[in-house]
């Protein structure tokens, strides 16, 4: 921190004297025993030995991130002021390797399932799944609270709603509007990030103001020219901002995210040099950039085909609603494009993470029922590659590659960039809002901790830093933030149509089972000697192509089992365990595997 | 391509007229009913239609890549002249998530396992394990193979046969040495890579010369001032290169790969400022890397501790054949370490790319039995991310960044280079060589392709440069190198102790598994009737954590058994089938899953 910054923060609001006291006292000599759970040094290590918080103090405000802190996606902040709940963002998590089979990951409404009636709204800062996308399993809960959001996010919400067949309280907003929901007392500011609309909120209770950035980015040139309100968050600041949540996916990326209106000129050179089919992936939510895309191939004279669910519906929605803006009969369908020479069309297509059945994989694989990559094809990847996702966006690439199509990428050519401000672009934020207390959000502890070093470079004393995550209560009282303790969160998984009945146990299962399949040992015995009486089947699934590879356990199986009855063993569960034990200590001998055994003992000739 | 640079190539030894005229004719009006499937317009469709190829004509060449061409991994060709196999490297590839379970994925050794006696020997051009990891696999097939390769190289390879058991017959070689083997006169010529000691190799044959580059960079400042030899490859350029095989991994790449000299003031920089403890992790055989290490650790007054098998393994053997010189009493041992303070000590672990076991993965989960990480501890990853680990890597900095550690990547510094020439460079070596033929290797498609357009952009003429991928047949012959057909190649998976006999549909098993568990239905019938003797037990492994998951799937699964019975159905595979068919019906339309459906109809009361 300069000498300039020290000054001119000395000059910001401090909290009252008070506050200060209520402080544990320390001193660098003398550190306290039990450490200050609050501040830039604290470790992963003491917010594990958190326990349950006391009560909120009287005109306290309580934090508590359900999803988003520590992790990237499934944002939800739960704020509570005098008995009552405000929830902002309520998104899901797309499953990683560890989770497999999962659809999504839900944030963990264990926290708030027997306060549902306190809810005064659900905030939605944009449309983005990891922001909206669990709303509808909210809505399950409670269906009449107050869905609050900008006009293209509250589109989106409305349309998923509609899948899950839920009819939502729906309160739309403006960059702004000022609204009060049950003593929480909301303002919206645009901001702008990679999706239309976007809006940060600042929420005003007896206990303080609190300003919460959502997702954010600071294009200084947006294509719709709407800033992100720098000048509404420094009337904030001047008023004195008391907790700060901020965006913190990009706080490790040095420097400022180039404007998105620059990728209009990479695009026009890319597909203007094209002599053939040019097929553009990005994500079906990006208006600004499917609206550059579009206004390039219509400069060039090519027609233009949507191709994906998503990609179809939500540009549709947005050019319903005026955020995407298309010259009348450049926009055709698959069937007429087909009938267009190569070099007229553009389609642009969903499937820019290489998600396998999305329209893009199939053409790379050779299976797209309508549309043959050839060589000469260009196929431009106008999107991020989201960490995890490699293994699929490159086999994509090489598929297409493999067909003779010049694939561009972001790695050649500046075609994407990201919707999340730069470290130089928080500085700006923290220098506008002088916040009393910063919070890093959205992001995992490699972001938040890169965040927190950028908010105490500006000025916020360390110790006024919150360091979260998921589940970690934080409370503001007397304009201080401080950890007070955490509360259970863990992960929702939805697979297929169920909710919740996915948990650790079944993915452990699940990991055994994909890492080394399993060996199925059947065995029948008579109830009351335990022999058996029919010869033990003893198959895998998952195991080896070999089909003699467990012939030796099935005379394994038969020796335990002999020795087992001559014992007196007739009880089925021990007859198993010594089938499991016999079979897994062969296979880890001879095969140096683990995979899981399962013996099923039918007891057969039983009374009952 | 520039005038001046057609200029220049018309001066390159031309092949003789012959040649062209046995090249299917060709008019851009008027083309080839079967395509042509050698040039750079080849596409993966053609090469995937090939069929066996004839058999090599007298005085011709064969190349045939049994890995690492279409993916980076398992390199291994096999050159044939005469009768007789030359293979340069015998590699391992480490499986993705399409492969769980798979510990290491060899060369298919199929196409030569008929013909080990005519293998002349096996040169290596470095130690890395993608070059080396499938000899010893390759020595079960015959021990005798002459095993060729550097002195560095050839360390590795023993250190690696001895865990193995194995005595291989090593020839050591050096940079100069000119040797034949059986007919392939092989000279061999420095290289600069990420290890030390990598050679290049010119095969010299009656049907000309071939020259492959096995891994290359062009450092024009190695640390060890062991150049690439540049002014060889010249050398040969003027002698005539017929076939010219190029690393392509980093061929989409622009420009020059940072010398690894500049890597050592950045450490100088970041270990410096280090308060505390510093641990840095890379490739345990990057010797001049962690020479770099060393000698910052050294100038700041710390001891180097080496952790991790492998770390300590190889160090040992550089340090004693004098490729890592480390001065007295600076390495000292895990216990000596933990005696020391914090701030004279660099640990220099594995772990680099989050492998779960490594050290590093578990100093971040909290995990490791000696090293606890602290706030202020400096972690600094110096190496790359490879595609496909950038989870595990991540979850290592997160766990780390938790625990309060400072954690530097080649994100936020530059403390990693690549051991693969860039596009510039290769460009330099196209414009040394200057071959007739050109065949990019070592890369998927993307990489391959990009390659090829470096050829082009040099003056390889388009039709003279080979896309070809494992197991596709190449024929030198008159001076032209064609693909004359294809050979079958597949994947070989070690899996614990045993080779092969995890094979597709195993992995096929595994993921089926992975993603949805598995129901097991066991019924036991009487032989003669079909009727069921007790209750059927229907239980799910990976499928839910809900005990009543499957409860209604037991009635359902009693009402066929009984359906089936009074149909007379008495065969124990077909109640199987309806068993299958029923609990998948269920669960497909309650749930919405596809787990595995395992039904074991056990017969009882048969005379047999």
């Amino acid at each position: 921190m300069s000498g300039s910054q020290r000054r001119r923060r000395a000059g910001r609001p401090a909290g009252p004297p008070a506050d200060l006291a209520t402080a544990p006292k320390k001193t660098k000599a003398n550190k306290p025993a039990v450490p200050e759970a609050t501040g830039i040094g604290v470790t992963g290590d003491i917010i594990d030995r958190l326990g349950q918080p006391p009560a909120l103090p009287a005109g306290g405000l309580r934090v508590v991130a359900l999803g988003g802190i520590g992790e990237i996606g499934r944002n939800m902040t739960v704020f509570e002021y005098d008995g009552k709940l405000l929830i902002v963002d309520c998104g899901v998590l797309f499953p990683e390797d560890q989770q497999p089979g999962v659809d999504l990951i839900l944030p963990d409404f264990g926290y708030i399932e027997d306060r549902m009636d306190d809810v005064e709204a659900v905030v939605l800062t944009h449309g983005h799944e990891d922001h909206i996308g669990a709303v509808p399993f909210l809505l399950r809960m409670r269906a009449d609270i107050a869905v609050v959001g900008s006009r293209f996010t509250l589109a989106l919400v409305a349309a998923k709603c509609r899948e899950h067949r839920l009819r939502p309280k729906l309160v739309q907003v403006v960059e702004g509007d000022r609204q009060d929901f049950g003593g929480f007392d909301c303002e919206f500011f645009a901001v702008n990030h990679s999706i239309p609309d976007a809006v940060a909120v600042a929420i005003r209770t007896g206990a303080g103001m609190v300003l919460h950035t959502g997702d954010i980015k600071l294009d200084q040139l947006p294509l719709d020219n709407r800033l992100t309100d720098l000048a509404g968050f420094s009337r904030l600041g001047d008023e004195g901002v008391d907790l700060f949540l901020v965006d913190s996916t990009n706080a490790e990326v040095p420097g400022f995210v180039t404007p998105e209106r620059d990728i209009g000129g990479v695009l026009d050179t890319v597909i203007g040099k094209a002599r053939q089919r040019v097929i553009v992936a990005s994500f079906a939510s990006h208006v600004h950039r499917i609206q550059q895309i579009v206004d390039v191939a219509h400069r060039h004279g090519r027609r233009v085909t949507f191709v994906g669910r998503s990609m179809v519906r939500n540009m549709q929605i947005a050019q319903e609603l005026g955020y995407l803006s298309v010259p009348e009969g450049v926009i055709v369908d698959m069937d007429t494009a087909a009938t267009l020479p190569d070099h007229r069309l553009v389609l642009i297509s969903t499937g820019s993470q290489g998600e396998p059945l999305s329209a893009l994989s199939r053409m790379a694989r050779g299976e797209h029922r309508q549309i043959n990559i050839r060589a000469d094809d260009l196929v431009v990847l106008a999107s991020s590659l989201i960490p995890g996702n490699e293994n699929s966006v490159f086999a994509v690439v090489n598929g297409l590659a493999k067909r003779g199509a010049t694939v561009v990428t972001q790695a050649s050519a500046k075609v994407h960039v990201s919707g999340h401000a730069s470290a130089g672009e928080l500085l700006y934020l923290y220098n506008a809002v002088r916040p009393s207390n910063a919070m890093p959000v959205h992001g995992e502890w490699r972001h938040l901790r890169a965040n927190a070093a950028l908010a105490e470079a500006t000025g916020v004393p360390s110790d006024r830093i919150v360091l979260a995550e998921d589940g970690v209560v934080v409370d503001l009282v007397d304009g201080r933030a401080q950890i007070t303790g955490r509360v259970p969160v863990g992960h929702v998984y939805v697979d297929g149509l169920s909710v919740g009945d996915v948990g650790d146990s079944t993915l452990s299962d699940r990991l055994v089972l994909g890492e080394g399949g399993f060996i199925a040992i059947t065995v029948a015995v008579e109830a009351s000697t335990g022999r058996p009486v029919s010869a033990p089947t003893v198959s895998g699934r998952g195991f080896s192509d070999d089909p003699e590879a467990l012939s030796e356990a099935v005379v394994l199986v038969e020796k335990a089992l002999t020795e087992l009855a001559n014992e007196g063993v007739t009880d089925a569960h021990r007859i198993a365990q010594g089938i499991r034990r016999t079979v897994g200590r062969w296979v880890a001998g001879k095969y140096r595997r683990r995979p899981m055994i399962v013996p099923n003992v039918i007891a057969v000739g039983e009374d009952d």
